[in-house]
């Protein structure tokens, strides 16, 4: 039997492999803190398990393939709050930002073709557009530079004649940036110009501390037939396990052909997409006091991260991660020697290394990611640890 | 901006150009037998709901990649019930069959390899081969033969060296035809001896109406490395809206390359994981009572195709549908006119036409799928005004 190429370019999750020597770490009883994975500790807001508690039908059937009405117009009313019109038809639910990503690149890729993105980014566009039987062509971007990719001596040079979407993540995964509105109209501009879908993964929109309104490349006029938006109720709600998302945009051919995927996989789960409903209604406040706690833990990492000699970052101004350059030689290594032969009063940290947020050959790996997913006193103290390891490993 | 070129080979739902013929009969008052989809009206087993109604945790976060641990264990036991003895690494959940055949599809095939599937087949299969970069390459059947696709004559033909696979569905949807175990295992030998995977979509193993005891081909001797069992709650817990199902297989290199795609998409929904392990502890005597109701549906649906001159079929074994074909000159054709022209007493009906299950051109125009998901007394009534409306459309 034979597999086929495109799987074998793809690979395990680069955070698989420290795995057995976590395992090994925990049985000697040493504490880790994880800033490997961006899973969120805030609570999720009750309505979401107070929907999915109330009596239901007593067949639990499929669900319309683009979603269920009250979703779909909780969306809408959700983006009519940011100022964006957007019909029901521009609405397709999907089982997570992860599938509405899959949908897009089955429709615009064919074997060959490129979407455009700027590195780091978040690892597995890679394999969903392996598996679309197209590739990431990446735009390089540096910690000294705050990973700043938006302008046209970037962008322009790496468009190429296969090239079919630019692909971007808006607050940044793993970067933590956060376009301008000009930079936002710049990179819609040269997707008009190149004539490009322009993909903009929002997941992380309502997490920007700069006290910016919250932006949406759906509201440039003028880019209606380019622009996708990726969407989720994972981080926004923090209900990464209810697997909800969409795909938004007013390319009504585009609809049509991610509407022949949706029925041919039929539906998304039918009382996550209820109880998501119910998500939208949440009151501002929820999000104002998330905001405020990520804020306070950005500040945090930061300046920790700071006062570590020889480490070169800026400040993240959105999502929930920060990008670094350590002066170690490698982030795997020195992941592994965390795990097996560092602890401080039986403790050690874990982090995102940085080799799988890049399509380059041979870059970021003096570089890696944490998510600031813990409390300010555990990030403190993950950060002292940080600190005192580099240097021991660096004097070994 | 451009499109793939298989998304633009794809088709959007053969049922979707009637919808506004449904809606039109809908105002006029006229009554719609729906014998066009397979969406059955049996009571989901009670414990879905208490599962999913318990206390949470207060964050919903995403479940491990490859599935929860109490369902995939529950899956363990429920083929360990069948005399099949699975490892936990061999199962891999997923949102639905659906998610599980397209991961499948994107491990096995690259640009232009073929999967061998009996016609007529389950359309949405079409679709998932094409997004894979890959293609359906059909093994004919016939009405007159009820649909018989197992013998090395048929089979072997049809192999290139651009097959990858043998994707068959037992009981099958839409033919309801049910393979023998010598058929199984003349199938299996000839997907070892061409080196070939062996997909079996066995979603709809509980309805077999001839006492046969319940099948797999997961239970064949050598065949472990070629066979893939395509597994869902859908239809044996009447879950549909759950979205849960499982690939299962005992090669460990094919379950590599799958987990890829499951860590890539992250994990499926949470609360329907844990709710889905509640079902597997159903209770026996429900499977009994759902078989029987189904039987006495297939008997009546079939006596009643038999009283009407010149419809060839034969009769199904398994699944809840009836293929076969009309003395009608186009089966698009006189669903339009059951929408439009006619009606008796102020009702119709509704199936679904064969050519979508085609990938012959030309072949199946003749031949409809009925669902028998209505009880007794409204397919009885169904099957009176199919002959009735035969009759007038043909002396029109």
């Amino acid at each position: 039997m034979k597999f086929s190429s495109k799987i074998q370019r793809c690979e395990l999750s680069p955070i698989r492999k420290f795995y057995p020597y976590q395992v090994a770490c925990n049985k000697k009883g040493i504490k880790i803190y994880h800033l490997n994975i961006g899973q969120p500790d805030i609570e999720t807001p009750p309505a979401y398990f107070q929907a999915i508690q109330q009596r239901h039908k007593p067949v639990l059937a499929y669900a319309p393939s683009p979603g269920i009405p009250e979703l779909i117009q909780a969306v809408q009313r959700y983006y009519a709050r940011l100022g964006i019109p957007y019909a029901e038809e521009d609405i397709l639910i999907t089982t997570g930002g992860s599938e509405a990503l899959q949908i897009i690149f089955n429709c615009i890729l064919d074997e060959g073709d490129e979407i455009l993105v700027p590195e780091p980014f978040y690892p597995n566009y890679d394999t969903f557009a392996a598996c679309a039987g197209g590739r990431i062509a990446p735009i390089p971007t540096f910690p000294e530079e705050g990973y700043h990719y938006a302008t046209r001596e970037k962008i322009e040079p790496r468009i190429t004649d296969r090239t079919r979407a630019i692909l971007i993540t808006n607050p940044g995964n793993p970067t933590g940036s956060v376009l301008t509105p000009e930079e936002m109209r710049l990179i819609g501009d040269i997707a008009r110009e190149h004539d490009l879908f322009l993909i903009s993964d929002e997941v992380y929109r309502e997490f920007v501390y700069g006290g910016e309104p919250l932006q949406s490349m759906g509201s440039l006029p003028g880019l209606e037939e380019n622009t996708i938006i990726i969407d989720s109720v994972s981080k926004r709600f923090s209900a990464c396990g209810a697997r909800v998302g969409a795909i938004i945009t007013k390319n009504r051919a585009l609809q049509q052909h991610a509407l022949k995927i949706c029925q041919a996989r039929l539906s998304v789960a039918t009382l996550d997409q209820q109880a998501c409903a119910a998500l939208y209604d949440t009151d501002p406040s929820y999000f104002a006091a998330v905001r405020e706690e990520y804020k306070r833990r950005r500040d945090t990492i930061y300046r920790k991260l700071q006062e570590i000699p020889g480490v070169i970052c800026k400040e993240p101004q959105g999502a929930f991660y920060v990008m670094a350059k350590l002066p170690i030689d490698d982030a795997d290594a020195f992941q592994t020697w965390l795990l097996t032969e560092f602890q401080d009063n039986g403790e050690t940290l874990m982090y995102a290394p940085g080799g799988g947020f890049f399509a380059t050959p041979g870059v970021g790996h003096d570089q890696v990611r944490f998510a600031y997913v813990l409390n300010c006193q555990d990030l403190t103290r993950a950060m002292d640890l940080l600190k005192l390891a580099i240097a021991q490993y660096n004097a070994r």
